[in-house]
């Protein structure tokens, strides 16, 4: 880049980071892999960053985001589907009633998933998450689930993007429930999401091409499946790696592993007023290896209530003052 | 791109390409879809681009490249390996037994491969598909197979990147034999290959993680598993698609699907002398309903006979005349 004339470096790239240690340590891994010159100097082409999505890009509580998708569609569907006012895990579903739902247990939230995520095309379930994504609210702030991403998250990417890396998703969410909306939300392409799958099945109907999703898994992308993602769909190690949850501390480690310079950088959830606090003990995003091996580790550690300014991009102009 | 003073549009971009329907459909096709104002105007992101590679990027006879890999690495290993020396399908590989080995049948083959893609790591196998490239010669070239590219599909290829294409890999070939090469020989990075893989594992060995090849097919990226691949890794539905053979057929129908003005290219291999000539009843790249149905869609066919002035890139010196 000649810029000679901007002097880009002045401006804060990461201003909804408080000054301290955590956004010292990442703009200085930054200048340092990427000045030439420098002993720890990265190529582009191996600038691979990998963030983790839920409860690391955008919130993950009180459920899932995915989940409340599903709950959506369950109960959009329960016209054609009298049978399941009396069925679990549909019934749960129905009447609000998350504790019978957890109670349905993994095999209970693997069948919502399939009867909501399968049995259509592609387009059609694209079309599907963006119409839930246009409609549905957080319960606790009202707003759309897209608009509850983390603005010092978007900085980061933007940061990081700005400096040659490029930035993928890796996540167990699904690939094609984030797909339609990821590249508006953080700038990253659908070519350029890792995450789980279904199986599909192709098939020519009157001469026309189309992919059906199946109720079946293909693959998780969590724990050792998030390296073993990576791997398949990047085919590089990441020299940056961004988790919340002990279902990245395997993705860390991979990127630990780099023979470049790498960063780990572990999301704390430390703020129950503005967002949620959560870690050793939650039954979602829980983070408690991980926590041990980041500090033992010398990991990056954000604590959320300390390090960040402001949570979502639509506190922006309340926090300005 | 402002480039007011170098008349770009005057140069041919495809020089090895003789003059005719062919080029001149590949080159309205590409004007069509990418001049700002025209009713066929696609969209950059919209903008991908599949390519098959065994017989449609590099040659793929006698045998597939990749069998003569495997045979390499059977030879290779063999003096661990004393047992094999009466044990068939390895006998017939040392003994350079084509027709014993072809008579193993897909279950001798799938042996062969699982022997020698399996049981290192990702690094480890990147390092032995380098090494074995390095020194190989085709055997009826006597050039190293990553020369044996073809030198029309290589400026097709960048045509179709200088018009804000995105140029992926789909193809039967295994992922990780493609990606240590395809980068330096196509320009295509190593996370625009989509192909065949096998499962891996990852495990942490004294704190350095580590991703190793198991011997099970993972996905086979091959007929509908084309589209299904493309579906998997890049979300998106490709404008153009070039293929070979039957195996791809499935990925062009994809294609012809596209909401957008698509371009299906067959690549009929017609030049016995300066390459080879089979289809509809070769054992490998069977190009049969594939043609039938390009024909009856009036699919653009390559001859490469007619079509191409020159075949490999070494070969460019001695055409210039
Ligand atoms: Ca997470
Ligand atoms: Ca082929």
């Amino acid at each position: 880049n000649i810029q000679t004339e901007t002097p880009i470096e002045a401006k804060d790239p990461l201003p909804s980071w408080e000054e301290g240690k955590t956004k010292e340590s990442i703009k200085s891994y930054v200048v340092d892999v990427t000045t030439e010159g420098s002993p720890n100097f990265i190529p582009i082409t191996d600038r691979i960053a990998t963030f983790d999505n839920d409860g690391n890009l955008w919130s993950e509580q009180p459920a899932y985001f995915q989940l409340f998708f599903a709950i959506s569609r369950i109960k959009a569907l329960a016209p054609e589907h009298p049978e399941w006012k009396n069925k679990q895990p549909y019934k749960a579903v129905l009447e609000n009633d998350m504790k019978s739902l957890m109670a349905s247990g993994e095999k209970g939230l693997i069948e919502i998933v399939m009867t909501t995520h399968a049995g259509m095309t592609v387009e059609a379930f694209e079309k599907i998450v963006k119409d839930w994504l246009a409609k549905a609210k957080h319960p606790r702030f009202g707003k759309p689930y897209n608009e509850l991403i983390y603005q010092p998250m978007l900085e980061l990417l933007n940061y990081l993007r700005a400096n040659d890396f490029k930035t993928y998703i890796v996540s167990g969410g699904g690939i094609e429930f984030m797909r339609p909306w990821v590249e508006e939300a953080y700038g990253i392409p659908k070519d350029q999401v890792v995450g789980s799958s279904i199986k599909t099945e192709f098939s020519l109907e009157n001469g026309q091409a189309q992919i059906k999703r199946l109720p079946a898994i293909d693959f998780i992308d969590d724990k050792a499946g998030k390296p073993i993602g990576i791997n398949k769909f990047i085919g590089k190690k990441p020299v940056f790696t961004s988790g919340n949850s002990d279902g990245d501390l395997q993705m860390m480690q991979y990127g630990d592993s780099n023979k470049h310079k790498s960063f780990q950088l572990y999301l704390h959830h430390t703020d129950a007023e503005r967002e949620w606090a959560y870690d050793r003990d939650s039954h979602i995003g829980q983070l408690n290896k991980g926590l041990d091996y980041a500090i033992e580790n010398g990991w990056t550690i954000t604590d959320m209530k300390k390090d960040w300014k402001v949570i979502y991009p639509f506190q922006l102009n309340e926090a300005k003052n």
